[in-house]
């Protein structure tokens, strides 16, 4: 089955069946259309996407809506290296072999236990022909992927070095994106490292930014760490004069940290697990009133209902912790009889990665804190 | 610490200290204020609020915001009673004394292995004088908990029968509805079963009458379902005639079914567990163009990216699925680069119960279906 590049299904072509050979362009060996989100490389199991997949093709020969990467670095995230670490017993070359043996069996730097990826820094190598027009890079830019590993064809030719301390490992090797998959150029006005910190919390300020309106009470909670701090400053430049952002920590210790930045209109020190307490410190700081908004940036579970109690009916909770629970949100709002709308946060928002570094930009405070507590 | 009534702090009082007593009315005993959510009934863990809780406090006194019923029948959800038949080998007594000892422990009938509890029908007893002019209800009214038994206090005296084909036990006993706690009047123009049938999935139509508007273009999943079939007649209904509703079945017979209903404008045969399947046979019917908003009625895991892939950027995709997982469905956003809102399925919104049963009023058609296939 061969469809025609001019007609919109022609976006989605979901098989090998369906591939068009193009004609030999730029000299280079022919290219073929692929699939947008990448299917064409899933080799097992059929069906389904990349990043549930167990394999996909590392095949460096690029189809022609796809981009070839030079790695530079992989970051590994966080669970995931922490697993590898474990089981190699802190022992780098065993953690070196690990990696090798991962994607040369999967593809991808999927951590088997963890199921989770990673970013990668490299200098485009290669713009597919579909492509060239539609994308604002070229062969040479800088950039982070900001699509996991977990579905990012890779072949690593050879490990040259492991800092454990930030995750990084520094490769000779190659990568592709898809047609979907999202990249920011590094900018050249701060170091990697600090782009790099902002970019693994992009989407959190960028739907603030969507999500909050003027005059808006909002409830960040989690307010003191990476995304938190993010939204929250993000939170008060939305809601303008009228509008109020309350920070939750979880110390005095934090809660002075938040207050000197200056972040949030108010600040409570509350027991995430202790809903009611929650409620009691949010209506203390509130006049008795719920908030319109709460935004859940925290990293540990069963924080569902403390985030969903302070709101009030037909207000907003955004959950950003990946640590939510589903079937408690559901359950928990229907059993307190709260109609709130409850939403799951995207990683991906249009525009995330210039939203989110043009905050270091703006904020020195905000700056300053990412230097010091996530850059080494 | 008291608060006084008139402030608006005292809806949300949360801990025994501060009960306010009132004067003794109606010569009954003096009553006291409780917590909207009942966490005045909280025994352990303590700062928990009813459902999460271990264990309640079943005193048939009530506080003077709380409703007293006089209950008929419980409605144990599926999964829970699946779990006590499978336990008890089918026997009906050894199910008995096993509820007896559940509700004799923890206050409610929450199944200790699935943690669900179900619904319950009673007359309305007592009315607390603080809700008297506030609510809709007369003592004599016969009423359906819209909330989860898993939360709502109960005393058992004695179970007089069980009926495993409809998950019915009938008992003599008195259960206890918080301030916050939903209900339905038990409508006197259908069967308290068929009834109980819809409201058990009263959530899903409401929720898709607020989100669907004019001209959207729809698709749900798991058309076939109980509540699949009431999403797809409301969002026949909220499209209007420049919108699309397209209705997937998992087979030949149940597309026959779903076709026959006109619920839907097209219906689609495709795998849920395989997302590529699912756009295709979308794009395929809908001119080559991606939904605006597709709303997940499946029971079964693995279906997020299913639900996400056909959706337009800045669409919607809604899950009343409860065995969505969270982190499924956010990484699996991000790692195909869709900038869709991602709604966790709330059972409550306001009049849920009534936007529900008037659908069986209205369609002959959908109240045939319930007939047959949900009421014993």
């Amino acid at each position: 089955m061969v469809y025609r590049k001019n007609y919109n299904f022609s976006d989605y072509l979901v098989s090998l069946d369906s591939i068009i050979i193009l004609e030999n362009i730029d000299g280079e060996c022919p290219m073929v259309k692929g699939n947008k989100y990448g299917t064409h490389r899933v080799i097992e199991p059929e069906g389904t996407l990349p990043q549930p997949a167990f394999k996909i093709s590392n095949d460096m020969t690029i189809y022609d809506n796809e981009i070839l990467i030079d790695v530079d670095y992989l970051n590994i995230d966080s669970a995931s290296f922490t697993q590898l670490k474990e089981e190699a017993r802190g022992d780098l070359e065993k953690i070196k072999k690990k990696i090798m043996s991962i994607v040369q069996e999967r593809g991808k730097m999927q951590n088997p236990v963890t199921g989770s990826g990673g970013m990668l820094i490299g200098k485009v190598e290669k713009i597919g022909s579909a492509l060239k027009d539609k994308i604002d890079l070229n062969v040479g830019d800088e950039i982070a992927t900001l699509v996991s590993l977990s579905l990012t064809p890779l072949k690593i030719e050879n490990i040259m070095d492991i800092n454990p301390d930030i995750d990084r490992v520094e490769i000779d090797g190659k990568a592709i994106l898809f047609e979907s998959g999202i990249y920011a150029k590094l900018p050249e006005d701060m170091e990697d490292t600090l782009a790099l910190a902002a970019l693994d919390v992009a989407g959190a300020p960028a739907q603030v930014k969507n999500l909050v309106k003027k005059g808006d009470y909002v409830l960040i909670l989690g307010a003191t760490g990476k995304s938190g701090l993010m939204c929250s400053y993000m939170a008060k430049k939305m809601v303008g004069e009228n509008g109020k952002v309350i920070g939750q920590a979880r110390n005095e210790a934090r809660a002075e940290f938040l207050k000197e930045t200056g972040f949030c209109h108010e600040v409570i020190i509350a027991d995430v697990l202790n809903p009611t307490n929650v409620l009691v410190e949010v209506l203390d700081v509130n006049d008795g009133d719920e908030v319109d908004i709460a935004i859940n940036c925290l990293s540990i579970p069963n924080s569902e209902l403390s985030s969903i109690l302070p709101v009030k009916d037909k207000g907003i909770v955004y959950f950003f912790s990946m640590a939510t629970s589903f079937t408690k949100a559901a359950l928990g709002a229907e059993g307190i009889g709260k109609d709130v709308t409850m939403i799951i946060g995207n990683g991906y928002t249009k525009n995330h990665a210039q939203i989110t570094l043009d905050l270091l930009r703006e904020s020195d405070t905000l700056r300053k804190i990412f230097d010091e507590k996530y850059v080494n």
